[in-house]
């Protein structure tokens, strides 16, 4: 590789992952997730109502909101309460962590209750919202046992585990999980959402700088997949599910779920 | 095909394409254009100064806005005014025709102005924010056309045709150009942004109501090349470029853009 | 006349009229008008719910949003969403429409419903609002033939035909519907809104660069009510009554409705 | 007159009008107004700055802002801040006002600066607007007067006397400067802006429950007519105007002004 | 006294109250109350409901808005509709007024209805906070006296007199009841909000440009004492309470608050 | 004492404090503070320019913005951009934490620069805006201190080390640093910030279910003093100054601050 990455990972190495559950004290599931100096805390929160178009359907709901602390990054950004308005940005992203928690969920088994991902940035040092999907997954999980525990629930209606990563093109080079200052370099640059067997839930890929062509997509998804399996990986070791939890994912995979990706 | 499509289209078949130029009097290029039941109207509008971190960079700006008529939808959507600011879809769309269309034009060659391009869908009948950037693409032309004739710029510096289509997944079938009606069914739902020799600006896939696999995405990916051929001609027959603007188009490829996807 | 108008038009001469119906596909009604280079989508799209202060009072309402594409005027105007709020102009324009369109209509018999009229200008080159009225009435006229059809209304409840127009005084002269270009200039600036009979419904006079006498208001209604009996004419030939359809708003003409204007 | 009006007054009298001259402490002008049980606050407040568009053309600017106090009616009023956004009757009505001021005043001999005219209903039984346009003017010749005694201008820049009242139709009858619980139940509701001879600055009419005829404009237009000779009166007599300020009006009365209405 | 003061007090003397009943035509209860040129306009609404936390609980609710009018102070404050928010001083201020006067109240006699106090600053010169409070607290009593007449309530739920004042350190000397001059160059400033018997209902004091000592706060609070104990009298004097009136608030006087502050 | 607090501490026992500097990457200073459950992230970040107010002056200025992430409650709270515009809690606390650091820093001695302070609450458990106060300071003195070390500025221009606390009456009896728990059932609550010699620079008590005597404030007070003694302690322990600090301090206490509190 001509490119030397100013952390001196390999192509296809992930930055150091921490995912610190119970967090915090009052949330139904609560994570403190790190990737290198990325920091984010991601909470879930039980309501037990859903939004109107919900209502007597007898699904639950999944939401997400994202919002970045004024001095998370290296120069201070206004809040968006001094805006009056949240940016499009963190509606885009935090549209896309909704829509991934969603599809790792049952919304039936949880029945017409909410739960709201909090996902807030501390530290921003790119991939602040592949973070986020990771980190919100484990707090999910953590408060679907929380329900599961009250006896609201009577299973873990966990579909699949859900984590995400980023990849992309630099000097045309292909990497892993690029910080910011990468990101801020790369020609192309992908958000890969996946399920534990390797199959998409969400794809976003743009050519920031340079257009690019099927070898260089395949190679970022190959990339992705890696890191991925890894992140699932962690996920599993800091949930340590037991084995009546794990019995009941299994028995959320649909068939295709279950079958990894070809 | 055991899926049979609404409009009896064939799987990889676009709907009726039509472009209208010129179609308003004020903007330096404005479109109608309709892709089956969607209507969108796009119009450029030159501004002679550019965003503050631009300013002094010699580079110009490409933005995008994009809203719907209340009543372009099956049911009357009040407007973003009423509800005090835009909706987070509207602002991931219009962030996304901006981004896909300032790959295509040399933003150094444009100079210091800001182009706007609006999208107003009259009617919206599925893939509104393909048919924003394949027209707008149009319109945008028209207005480095202006401002060439106007002798602002010296030239066409359009480094790329840039066209837009959607392709998904429905009932296990992979189908090109989502109308509505197949769109709200679809278990995985691709818009793809490519340049007239196939390479990709803009990939975003996502599984509304399913995951999906490698062979999958290839395959949804191949049927939307197919279609922004298509659309890459009509836009081509409709702008009808003379000799000289082709010829400055031309040379405003970089080797990578005229270098057809492998 | 010692005037000349930039299109060579006679004092007592309307631009060019077109009005196209059903214009979109979903709308219950909808229109565009062209008054000259003014263009405007008009829809009524009916709700089946009244603003809280009808609740039971078997009285249906009848409300109008105006709005311009930010590209419709000659230099673009951000939108109101990028202000965060609806500017003055455009609230009490559309509080206009809304009065004059409610004047036509026998709220009673069209129960408790709301018919929303949204006017969006295409193209503005002067009279946006008059031309919202005259065409946003055959809007919902078409939109009230389509609750008759679906045996939702009984009758078509119509009380008399709408029609608005400008007329103003330039450089001493007075002239009937005025241009952007004759508007800016004019000294003083009418709007009136007449039933097909001749009587008001509204009028609205500003002395912007003048004030003015009686002789010169009179003179100015004359003007308005001659075009307000063509645009008439024109909304009749549009709508092709049919005899069934005329006998039901003859009925629902009231007696001083019926006496023309002295 | 077969309509008895609740408080006594015939057809064509106004209400009681009380003007008190320097009602705050701190206003280049400030006035309480009382017309009837209608009693608005209107103070002129001076600003060394012009909009932009007025930058540099030697020509100043007069603006208004119109606002209810919440209790200023018989069932509280939410404040705008509360709905976030100044509501389209306000909003309609500052303009109405500032317009009609602008015309009384030479906006060259102003100079470049801004005059803002601050209309506060304190208690509202109809006729708001008319009676803060009556009392702003008074609050504004003070305002000039300040202007003057300080150097800052060297004349009284007055075109002409400016007031306004309401007439209306009520069961048929036409009745001169309508009160709450009779504008309510008008069939036409008229306000009329005039200067001290007579001429028109601006005429807003409306059918609310009724349409209306020549003869009834042409009676509504007389009342008005009568209404503000006397409140011009009214208002010369609490300026009591100094030899030198009547002469300096004088001097601005363009000919066309002098000459009264025919 | 070293430090003499603009208006020639003396160091504990309060500007010259008046408090007029009865200001507005429609409100519950209306009061105009100067206290030297601060002057303030407080009105109390009462509306036959309580926000969602108090449904059901048989409880009432008291709450405050306060506003200044644009030219109330000696340069011209842009309305705060024009800035699209209620600013963070007056949010501050009518959650002061709201919470002292709802301890002046026995909230479940109230039963189920809220009570808005309107306090609308006419004019400013310093104290407008404490004087809104001492106000408003006429005003609500006049409130409650017409829901007594109208039979609403059976008795006037007044648990105790309130008042307030300020109180400050300026150039050393310690000062009541600052007007806006001294205000402004005070190094100390208290807000103090009391019952008639001397207890404190809030303290607020601020070091704006020093800090200070308990011998300094013990000095500034007795000079408020003294202040607050002349508004009570002059609160009484314009209330004049009938002798049921006056033994129906002592039955609401709570053993503490009978008991004068040691 | 009959009253036993929750966590078992006597009546004038902190809760166990731990300051983290350096919490976050960026900011010019940071700080996690945990008092108890209470934790708040505080950071400083300079900005080379200063409010328009003071542009010129010479002087800098320090300023606060206070949020609390949705789930650091009990129950979760929607965030201020969800509802358009920050509540008037978090606007007084932010305006409180900015005050009263301001009074500890010379701020001419700045120079013409702005201090940001972010506190964001991650979890709630009482007296948020007094530990806001009390990890800010530390944090503003960090990023002095990275001032000085980058050669803007030539000392460390703290005049007095500041810190804050609550008091309160519970059930008669007096406590200090009331945790959520104690404070939701307090009849009187105080928030009391100090300098480190035991002068006020706040004081803001309130009576929200009782009145208070002399007597009681003072033994608030007393308590609170004890409490901002400790600490200060803490602050001084984490911050570490070196000598050079210590004396540049020194230096820039006023003889007023340097005299402790009688």
């Amino acid at each position: 590789m001509k490119f030397e990455r100013i952390d001196r990972r390999t192509y296809n190495e992930l930055r150091k992952v921490n995912i610190e559950r119970n967090y915090t004290l009052y949330a139904e599931g609560s994570v403190l997730i790190s990737c290198g100096n990325t920091r984010v805390i991601c909470t879930a929160s039980v309501e037990d109502k859903v939004p109107s178009f919900l209502k007597g359907t007898g699904q639950g709901w999944i939401t997400a909101e994202y919002s970045m602390l004024p001095r998370s990054t290296g120069v201070r950004t206004p809040r968006s309460t001094s805006r009056g308005t949240i940016n499009g940005r963190s509606s885009e992203i935090q549209r896309l962590i909704g829509r991934s928690l969603r599809a790792s969920i049952d919304l039936f088994a949880l029945g017409e209750r909410t739960i709201w991902l909090d996902c807030d940035v501390i530290q921003a040092d790119g991939g602040t919202r592949t973070a986020s999907i990771t980190g919100a997954f484990v707090a999910l999980v953590d408060s679907l046992r929380t329900l599961w525990e009250r006896g609201d629930i009577n299973t873990l209606p966990v579909k699949t585990f859900v984590a995400a990563v980023s990849s992309g093109k630099i000097e045309g080079e292909l990497l892993l999980d690029l910080c910011y200052e990468e990101d801020s370099r790369a020609e192309v640059d992908f958000n890969v959402i996946m399920t534990e067997l390797g199959r998409f839930i969400e794809i976003q890929g743009t050519g920031e700088g340079d257009t690019f062509n099927r070898d260089e997509l395949t190679g970022m998804l190959s990339l992705a997949e890696g890191g991925i399996k890894e992140l699932v990986s962690i996920q599993k070791e800091v949930l340590a599910l037991s084995e009546v939890e794990a019995k009941a994912i299994e028995e959320f995979q649909s068939p295709v779920c279950k079958q990894k990706q070809a």
